[in-house]
């Protein structure tokens, strides 16, 4: 059984939680994390225990007047690693792909960059065979991943005549106080919106038509389904599908869970680290049939449900692990996933 | 040409739009506005030149104690008109039914009464012949007249196959301010929700299947609308379609007007009263076409859509005009509707 | 009687709101009005009848390509006009001041330069005579603007000892939504804020320390005052000294107006232009004595409150009138401003 | 040594962090939990071990419907416990006085009891030594808790001649979707506010003014302070004098925690229970000395700084630790308090 060294280069919304993911796996461990400026979450990194590193070496200096220790430069860490995680800005990651190409680590970046970048997308449920020791792989964008899960199951299943999905998206995170809109709905006025073409990243065969919206909300963003499928179902046959799957995790309205603030909630109870909801949240009480389509809502945790995927695409493409299954378990349990 | 007598019953955020709109034509007038409390509203009401009268006597002391001064109860002044335009809050107006039947008053209702309280339902451009001479009537919702106007013209030209919306609703009017959510999406579980059938109230025959999503906003509501049409279409042809319609403005992102919020800041520049945005606002860069359907997204000003609509319900319950045309024509020129 | 011609450089919120304002006046009138972009306000100022002129003739393809009409280059119409008034963004207004000056004309800037720009800093009831024919001149932020109407009068009457101030900022206007926070409170960690200091500028005697934080709203500054003043009082007292002052509005908790949206509420009834509340809406319920000292909460529309000042400043600085008070009540009369 | 069995009424917002925290002590443990709904609250009690109980057996039947299972009734839950920390909604608390002191528990409330419920009201660097073997208490309310902890160490040590706060109120918790507003600001119009006197039933002699304002966030209460001491200070010396006191954490705009959302993302970075802030998070940078006095922000945590004083308060009610400072000690070391 192998063992993977890994850099995080980035460590902001998601760098953080593939660090502290990666870490409670026993197959890999994280050398070092890359950060640009000294601020709350390079403090609070040393005292998770990570050695800090910075892309240039111009910017010790104000980490060092701040009294944060500097292990060195992004440069000196590539040395030690098998792999980096990049979760640099959108569009900044493309920007690190000869470096780390002429370093010979492998690399996995986030889903702001484009499919073209790594040449292959990733999901974990539908196509963890195809990542095992590649070098390079990116994985999917929140919505993508969400997307990807709760169709994935339905082609496979039922096939998929046509997907249409509405994104109600979160316009920032909960610590961008400098984005808004504070009162204003925003569509996406490009039609249809460019997350349908990427979830065909991963499912090339399905027939998908996406739109998208920004609302004042910081805290998930909220998918509604309606699927035409190949084969007859029943409502209870989907949340049965559903109740199987590994990142799927079902609510309920009737539970007090009627928002997606409620999920929230939920998640400070559940007790993962950052009170993260890493599943899609489907309510099985929207799971519907209408006019012969499926309907159905989901919440999508925009900060940490790929976390757990860059886990296992960590696994596929070191040799950790040849079942795709098996990483998905393991991954799970150690963060916490699944009852 | 006749001349129509008005009572409004509820001067709250439709009733004080009505009474406006009402006296900007020149063959209908108010006699009075109802009221339950001494608010700014009623004093403004006064100012205005609106005679106030209360539900109940007993609520005369509190107005008199305020300073406002009281015409009489609804009772008198349900004796003075020929119609009552019920903006009572949801659910009262119905109460209020065998009060106005018994004073043989024709009452008009608003969309958050149910259809079988008056048994018909109306649009001004949909059905206002059906309107003609009737006693009672309800025009439908702001979310339902927005439907209706946009779907309406496709129906007549292309013929509607399958029509499809999400409504993104604001959460709160501007001045409710007890109302939330602050920081949370809330999906309306049922699905589909109860706007697709309330279209078929006006145009029966219809397929539509509608979800609703509330958002922390209280500007506009928003709706993507795909509509499968029998005949085929390009979207500049539904762009002319639209601009053909009396309550349609095509509004542009390439002109700034990006959001909901952009669109009541274009609405402060049309100089209309209160700054309130009657027609549809379409998104003419939105509108396009996809896998062979027809995609667009418009907002609907909550306040405000559905106050032309109860100036022609006057006019044709009162058969002040008996072609519809020519109302819609007389109340859009009268409030500043059109160029 | 004079008779002043104007330019507006930067056609934006306040810009717009100028042009209206100024057009309403008998004894001056805008000439021209500057834009960048070719957006819905350039085609609304088009609609309103004002010419429109860009900064560079380098912009004036963009407008062609839109369909809208240049009349001409900012210098073109500085040779037309006797005073300009600035509206164009913070900070963008100084790198105006030489071509202004070369070009003889006057000049009004906003709040947003800093005082020493202009060498005076303007409010209408403050310092009106120290503007009188005067070339340079600052309107003050709507936030020193609200502070001084409020503090003035007291002034005046009692004296004021110390006072204190914290302002509770409405973190982006409506239309822009951009800006955020969507959901944080972010305190102006710099203690005082600068706010006092800018008070100063107008009243140089005065003893003030302010604080602010930013929330996510977008409707009006809220403003908690203490004055310690050097005479007596009681709070009915200051009731009636405000309700003898031309660009204070009393509002009442007890009417309703509960709070910056019932505000905005209350000014669509007023059906001022824009539905602008020009004055400090000072809540008369909150004015109060405790411990000795003054407390009282006023809320400062941003858009606003400045304009009726930016038409007095025209009025005193081109010698069109040399009496404040008249000049305020002629500029309140044509506003609609006062009942 | 004591240990002491413990009833929570009330598993909401507060009694959950109650619960979590109680368990993590050594000397004190709860025996059941009380709640009215079979809510997902009540679903993860059960998966952390908690014996849930209802008020009523009435409502035994619905949680059976749910799958969750009682173990009985408040009634006989009571029996099993010496002391009860009640945490039902504002005001309801008050009913249960009779049943507590009938049984012959002590107890506990929350802020939104009035003091002269329990006649004494808690904060554990104030008083504790007035609790130990008191039976009934009042922990004080997240706002006066926080005031007290910020003011109780500049009353020991440079005397408090004149407070003065300003508290900008989150308008609802991040559950409480159906509170707004949505986009207002929200004057607390009498003058001065409830929080000024309810700090003096901690600190009797202190002379202090608050006011209150509510916006739409939900994430923490900010507090702008200004403090007239009697004895002469730099800023320096009160960070020193912050920096040793047990709940106090400082925090730097500086390092990039700006305000209350990057707080709350801090948080998520130390890791404690449900990310809550526990101490008043104070603005290092806004430390300051203007006009001779001491100024200052701080933010609170509504949901959870006052769950250490309820642990506090129950180690002195019950005598298992005669040294606040001990107990305070314990506290924080079970619940990540402290680095």
């Amino acid at each position: 059984m192998g063992y993977a060294k890994i850099a995080v280069n980035g460590y902001g919304t998601v760098g953080r939680r593939v660090g502290t993911a990666v870490n409670a796996q026993y197959d890999m461990e994280i050398v070092g994390v890359v950060k640009t400026r000294p601020t709350f979450e390079a403090m609070t990194a040393i005292d998770k225990g990570f050695d800090l590193y910075v892309p240039d070496s111009d910017m010790i200096g104000a980490f060092e007047k701040a009294g944060i220790e500097v292990a060195g430069t992004l440069d000196d860490l590539l040395d030690k690693v098998e792999i980096v995680v990049d979760c640099t800005p959108n569009k900044v990651g493309a920007s690190y792909k000869s470096l780390y190409v002429e370093k010979g680590v492998k690399a996995i970046w986030q889903g702001g960059e484009a499919h073209e970048l790594a040449e292959f997308s990733f999901n974990a449920e539908a196509n963890y065979d195809d990542a095992i020791d590649r070098n390079l792989a990116r994985v999917v964008s929140c919505n993508t991943t969400g997307l990807t899960r709760a169709l994935y199951p339905l082609e496979q299943e039922y096939g998929v005549e046509k997907a249409r999905a509405t994104l109600i998206r979160r316009a920032a995170d909960p610590g961008q106080s400098n984005k808004g809109p504070i009162n204003a709905i925003v569509p996406a006025l490009e039609m249809p919106s460019h997350h349908g073409p990427d979830v065909n990243t991963i499912m090339p065969n399905i027939e998908i038509a996406t739109t998208a919206v920004k609302v004042p909300s910081t805290l998930m963003h909220l998918h509604g389904l309606t699927v035409a499928l190949k084969n007859d179902f029943e409502p209870e046959d989907i949340v049965d599908l559903y109740e199987g799957r590994p990142r799927i995790y079902l609510v309920s309205g009737g539970d007090g869970v009627s928002d997606t603030a409620k999920i929230m909630e939920l998640s400070k109870e559940l007790g993962r680290s950052r009170n993260d909801m890493f599943e899609n949240a489907i309510w099985k009480d929207s799971i519907s049939k209408y006019q012969g389509e499926l309907y159905l809502f989901q919440a999508i945790h925009q900060e940490s449900d790929i976390v757990p995927e860059n886990v296992d695409a960590i696994r596929a493409m070191c040799g950790l692990e040849s079942d795709g299954a098996k990483s998905i378990a393991m991954t799970n349990k150690k963060m916490g996933i699944g009852k």
